[in-house]
């Protein structure tokens, strides 16, 4: 059943942030964008107790962004797949991510830039429009590539 | 200073959440952008303790995306103004809202939807293209409408 934090709310966005709004919900989503799988590999990125990981780990999986899939028996170990439901949240953090670096920039530059894909390779603006063909660019066309901020370790 | 909640991520996504991640934060912005200004306005669509929610509209005026200004002097009462960098906030919510519509949909449809402005009027997709012209819609020409899930009482 979904836990309804903002019970009196006839909202879409109420509804989604019942669901990923918690804390540390939307930076797990994040590292498995980037490919992230295994509990260690979060738990490593994240910084956070063991406890709470699990948790969010939980309900994303009850919620069906992400599926638990056992890897290894001897002992037991699982991976943390993306679904199409939890792939469909990128264009969320896409532009959190935009807002993130127009608003609180890192020094260093952005971690990680948006490009257009297919063969163009143009930067994209907070509107997601090509810096280089000039079109808009939708979300499936969008690329991530590490930026001038990227610590070398994240690579 | 910046509440530095997620102190070890070097992330665009994490400094946006430091600000706008706490609970009841995004529903605050929804509704300046939706037009609501007065304590008791957002009190009244939020349905959240007093104290809760002068500690979000302080925090979002301590960060620049909300401005106070009196509009009363006997008693004093202020009425909260989008900013700019408050408003930039607008494509975040319009995904989350895009993803709450596709995965928990109302049962009478969604209380808003998101169609092309400029005299075109389609309906846009989770990838913002247009039903009716086709085009990948820059954010900037997203108008928001009453949908059919829309209670009356919120119109």
């Amino acid at each position: 059943m979904l836990q309804r934090t903002y019970p009196d709310q006839t909202c879409s966005i109420a509804r989604t942030l019942e669901v990923v709004g918690e804390r540390w919900t939307l930076l797990v989503l994040r590292d498995a964008l980037f490919g992230l799988r295994r509990f260690d590999e979060f738990k490593a990125s994240l910084g956070i107790a063991s406890n709470v990981l699990a948790a969010r780990l939980d309900r994303l999986c009850s919620e069906g962004l992400l599926e638990r899939r056992t890897y290894q028996t001897r002992p037991e170990r699982h991976e943390y797949l993306l679904t199409g439901k939890g792939r469909d949240l990128a264009p969320v953090l896409l532009m959190i991510m935009k807002w993130g670096d127009r608003y609180y920039p890192n020094p260093s530059g952005p971690p990680r830039v948006a490009v257009h894909g297919g063969g163009c390779g143009g930067r994209l603006d907070d509107q997601l429009s090509c810096d280089r063909c000039g079109l808009a660019v939708g979300f499936a066309d969008v690329e991530m590539c590490p930026g001038p901020g990227m610590r070398p370790s994240a690579q």
